[in-house]
């Protein structure tokens, strides 16, 4: 295998696309333009062999649920993308021509989100390959989307279509039956290859009260805005919107819609808004309201009964490993 | 072990000392204000168990390296820190008391460094114990130290004292014969809790002309200043500040010049300038001068001899983490 400089030097600069910030990744830390008037935004998520995608996954796809999991935060917060970092570990005797995949797959992104590579850290493990990568946008001061703003009477809204990221790991897993194998393709690409819903959380800004993306499962998600903005919501199972795919996967089996409520890896965005949003490049659709107390998030099917949700989402921490990890 | 909300809630949030920013940890992202005229400075380095730390290093020591070798990389750059995000892996069945004493070990960093945790991620991982700091500092716009402007006729500077990283990793593993046990435990802990010269690396703003962080080893990062500067250096091996303990070890082994020059950890800066720097926390030393040309480092003894350098400093990526991971 190459060294680390050798890498660096021919798989992640390029990725730089010349942006002045990261000053061709030849120094100890990358050098961002600040602007009074705006905040930066900051997250950073990490990704485990194994654990938070398959271990047979392909290296642009990793790079996909990558990307899409960090520009999913960002969308959230209504904040337009700036460049990222990212610490890379590799297993001992990852092959060259990987690597060499999973930067040209990081590099689709860098192009179609203007998100240049700005920095970072590359070592080996003797454990799974994993990914943390920091991203960094920017918002106009006091403007970033929140989960604290949600008030009693505002309407609750997702983007896109809920279901698939859950339903397409199964899909990906072989557990999905009694679907066509077009159906059964569109959801496992929504699962390996999520679209951050970038521009939408930025038509957001002063129109959304409360933002989140859904990466937990919808109704955990809708649960942290319940929390820290101290109200409870009422969502009708039957709005939810889905894709023809997941409708036809519920249609054969209703008992997943559990999947699609609490799945989690939608990278959709849900949120809470005194007024009808605008159009924008991808559908908003209500689907409850927000209500006063603290009995957090209660969906109920069209005849208003309460669906319930055994399991309230993905706890990435609790969940441990499979022994024997996930195959595509 | 606790979940990762609850760990994040209890053990984390204390961490962001309630800086605006962190939003309590409670949001998709941090915010970060941004001035006009100043530059945030970014970097990333993570480290894994048994290739960058000790397997059963304490995890305050643990978070040490992790906080020191960021922090250092800020003060390369001659800013000063804003704060924090943290990507963390447990591995399976981690006990919360570890995971206690190293929040409790980052927090002595909070707050010696005004330096909070903005925000993050959890995860577990069937492999070894990672973590990936993004650190972000602020620096006046331009100003920031770069590695690009050493030009032959300046001087080359150190701070502090040099080889006392790479001869602590020796006393750490118990490979150091001959010394004290005042000496062994002063380099043991130089390696295992470095000081970041972030005071330093604020004074030398408009003063160096290039500067780096001490990392790899002190010939290969002075060697980098050298490539993206394109000059080289005669540095005078006798000039190379030594602590007690290290002059202790280079007394019983002469061969020890070899780990002080190249065995890196030390978490100095070594910078170029035209004039004298004045004094500050640190003493500065001057060990060399730059040079025109394209030769690289070269090292000479009190005669003017070379000290061969057979190992150019170390490479995380090359470098293969030992069968039996290393012991304290």
């Amino acid at each position: 295998m190459a060294d680390e400089f050798d890498i660096i030097h021919r798989y992640f600069a390029p990725l730089t696309r010349g942006n002045e910030a990261a000053l061709d990744l030849t120094d100890d830390a990358a050098v961002v333009a600040q602007t009074t008037g705006f905040e930066h935004v900051v997250t950073t998520d990490a990704i485990v062999s194994g654990v938070h995608f398959l271990i047979d996954e392909s290296p642009e796809n990793i790079a996909a649920r990558l990307c899409a999991s960090n520009l999913s935060d960002l969308a959230a917060m209504g904040a337009a993308p700036v460049g990222f970092t990212l610490a890379a570990a590799w297993p001992k005797g990852t092959e060259e021509r990987f690597i060499a995949a999973f930067a040209d797959g990081l590099g689709r992104w860098v192009d179609e989100y203007d998100f240049p590579l700005l920095g970072g850290d590359t070592v080996t493990t003797p454990g799974p390959m994993m990914f943390s990568l920091t991203a960094i946008g920017t918002v106009e001061a006091g403007k970033a989307l929140k989960r604290t703003g949600a008030q009693p009477g505002d309407t609750v809204y997702v983007s896109g279509t809920i279901g698939d990221g859950g339903l397409g790991l199964m899909a990906a897993k072989g557990e999905l039956s009694g679907l066509s194998d077009a159906h059964r393709d569109f959801l496992a690409g929504r699962f390996r290859c999520p679209t951050p819903r970038i521009a939408a959380g930025r038509a957001l800004i002063g129109r959304a009260t409360a933002c989140i993306d859904v990466s937990d499962g919808l109704v955990q998600d809708l649960g942290h805005i319940c929390e820290v903005s101290a109200v409870s919501m009422r969502i009708d199972a039957a709005a939810v919107p889905l894709s023809d795919a997941a409708r036809a996967a519920l249609d054969a089996d209703p008992a997943l819609l559990e999947t699609v409520l609490a799945g989690g890896d939608d990278y959709e965005l849900a949120f809470t808004a005194h007024q009808t949003p605008p159009p924008g490049d991808v559908p908003l659709t209500a689907i409850g309201e927000v209500i006063s107390g603290t009995g957090g998030v209660s969906v109920v099917d069209t005849s208003g009964n309460p669906v319930k949700i055994a399991h309230g989402g993905y706890n990435h921490f609790a969940a441990q490993p499979p022994k024997d990890a996930p195959k595509a």
